[in-house]
């Protein structure tokens, strides 16, 4: 993609300024746009990102057997009714549609995707089962000032999975614990990722959330002495929970616990048979009894990702894409002002693009070297390459990955090869 | 894909009876799923049709310049009162947000895309842009009972140019004219889908319908004779635009056209400067005087083009795929009973997986011949294969195209090269 073709510019003045720091570097990198609070438009390099997000979500998702399903955001007042929470999730927007008939916009899936699937559940070989799907959600948050960590409007993929007894529903989750630690490495925030204990409910001792700690969290959670995992603050304040997890615990040790701020970047929390039971989604076992199912389900924020990597792996001078979900894989940037150079330089932009490497192209005519490098840093594309008059009479690029200060002056042909053996 | 491991099965009852062709077959199919009036949930063959559909729409916008971005459905009153249209949009869903905030659910982003877009454009030189987005969008339908073809809630391509002048977007408009027709091409409907001349604006003369001839269709259009393109209704009744469209127009001419039912599956409009002029987008020109920046919209419902295949490709026994969008490539039936019989029959499975043919695998024991060609019948994968004892013992599998009433004995290595031929 030439800059000069690509919709968006880097944005400058601060009249979109927003007081989290992921929505300001988004911003201010033309990713995306702010409607209003908690309500953002994904521009084309943010559609990109989220795009690959999705798709990292969605391979692994697919990897773990669930088959991808698309539910609506528009629900009958109804069937929240049925699970009595039309009154109790206090972030839920509703409106009026036509016949006077009262709707929801789903914040979650639960009351559509049980009596969905349940319609094709009759016996215990219809089971397991697992769909998921990626798709728009909206919450009424009162305050929306995080950017894409907390919006009004959200991508999230959720699974949700159904099993004849308790056996399968904890072997499957923890067959969705082991992809989202495979999703989180593959969206470059992995080893700073944590299994984070949570409550349970009537049917388990605990949930998981899986915290991704920063400094800029809004979460609070203690890390176990020599694991990586912690607990949350509802955990923290149960002895019994705490004697459960940490060896050896006594009262008072969790004083001495790590303290981190985090950002949760998804969950998973088995349901048993509180939505089933609702619905009254039974199946036959062998002996042709009713049975009741038991149901888990796995939440994860594609935009929230997003967000969140953007708030945790950003420096100074801009963002910092880990490989797979960078919106380009190099941005190469021209400063050749003579007609030879600037040929030679498109020469290489279009070698790269035949062999299928994503680049941005800086080919922006009088525009001065430092703005160039500086929007390079801001957009945050994980390897610059730079030509120039004084690189080409060495028949060579500057290249520098973009966590890297150090640049380095490459042959062409060593920086094409190298390249592809990466990509 | 195993049958036993489809989410899904084929619905038998008619306790989801709906009234239009194409919601009964996507329903009995297990397509999809219907919540409400006009709400669907896309269960996974259906959200896999959804998804080739999108794709092909995707690669066609792409490849006309098109950048891809994700707008909010949650839009606020005041840009809407900008373009006077709070009131006059009769199918705006409306609802309140924190805060009091008044909000609409978008059936359409003008009121979005223009502001967006516009902080992008500030000289001649920023310009042509076009982007576009493929999202769920949402209308609040007094009526909804055409299954896919009205939704309240259903997705779209929204599709919007900006230029310098009315060269500029007259060419662009020719050109997503022809992406179009490429995508019912892919579609399977391009031979029966006709581009028709609809009312104009004060930017254009006309703007253009796609319009797929059906008898169910709920549009009544006009073939002008020898071609393969039509008016609408508003354009008949129009003397002057008859005497533009039809060479040697008489009065009364119109009365001999034919007459022919359709489903309207995409729109293109010039919108001059409807919207920029009330947002206030302008760009300097080479003498650096401001001008009016002109826009065109393109829509196009993925959802609604999946319903319209539905529709009018379905025979007496289900539905009928095209290849581009059908779910699976191969229906592979397996009548064997026998182990080794059903060992063949799973390594021809294991076969076409490894050589990436996308296959819907009927390994259901216990059930009989009928109900399962009855079900191939009714999901509408293009190409049937049965495997049976008859066959094996000659090395082969008994091969019919869904569409064709033949069924043809091929030996097995012989199918299979064809197939990789065809794929």
């Amino acid at each position: 993609m030439r800059f000069t073709s690509l919709t968006t510019k880097t944005v400058k003045d601060s009249s979109q300024a927003d007081v989290s720091r992921n929505a300001q570097l988004l911003l201010r990198g033309g990713y995306v746009d702010k409607l209003m609070a908690g309500v953002y438009t994904y521009l084309p390099l943010g559609c990109r990102v989220l795009s690959k997000i999705e798709n990292i979500v969605r391979e692994e998702m697919n990897k773990v057997g669930g088959q991808e399903v698309l539910m609506p955001a528009l629900q009958p007042r109804e069937i929240w009714d049925t699970t009595e929470r039309w009154d109790k999730v206090d972030v839920l927007f509703k409106l009026m549609g036509a016949g006077d008939r009262e709707l929801a916009l789903g914040p979650t899936h639960e009351e559509v995707v049980t009596p969905t699937i349940g319609k094709f559940i009759q016996s215990y070989r219809d089971l397991p089962k697992a769909v998921y799907q990626i798709q728009t959600k909206f919450r009424n948050e009162p305050r929306a000032k995080s950017g894409l960590l907390r919006g009004r409007e959200f991508r999230m993929k959720d699974l949700y999975s159904f099993h004849v007894d308790q056996a399968s529903l904890d072997a499957f989750y923890e067959e969705v614990t082991a992809a989202y630690h495979e999703i989180y490495r593959r969206c470059g925030i992995g080893d700073i990722t944590l299994l984070t204990y949570a409550g349970g409910g009537i049917f388990s001792k605990y949930s998981h959330e899986f915290q991704t700690i920063t400094e800029y969290g809004e979460d609070t959670i203690y890390r176990i002495p020599g694991t990586d995992t912690a607990v949350n603050k509802e955990i923290v304040d149960d002895e019994g929970a705490m004697a459960d997890l940490i060896p050896n615990y006594k009262k008072g040790d969790e004083k001495n616990l790590e303290e981190l701020k985090a950002i949760e970047v998804g969950n998973i929390f088995k349901l048993g048979t509180r939505f089933t039971s609702a619905f009254g989604i039974e199946y036959a076992d062998e002996a042709g009894a009713k049975q009741p199912v038991l149901m888990g389900c796995y939440g994860l924020g594609p935009s929230r990702v997003m967000g969140t990597i953007a708030e945790v792996l950003s420096d100074d001078k801009g963002l910092v894409w880990p490989d797979e979900v960078a919106p380009y894989h190099v941005h190469l940037v021209s400063l050749c002002r003579d007609e030879a150079d600037i040929d030679r330089c498109e020469n290489l932009y279009n070698t790269l693009c035949e062999k299928g490497v994503e680049v941005l192209y800086d080919d922006r005519a009088g525009v001065q070297a430092g703005a160039k490098l500086a929007d390079a840093d801001l957009i945050g594309i994980p390897r610059r390459v730079v030509v120039s008059p004084k690189t080409l009479k060495e028949d060579s690029v500057e290249f520098k990955p973009r966590s890297d200060d150090q640049a380095v002056i490459t042959p062409i042909e060593t920086f094409i090869s190298v390249l592809m053996e990466k990509d």
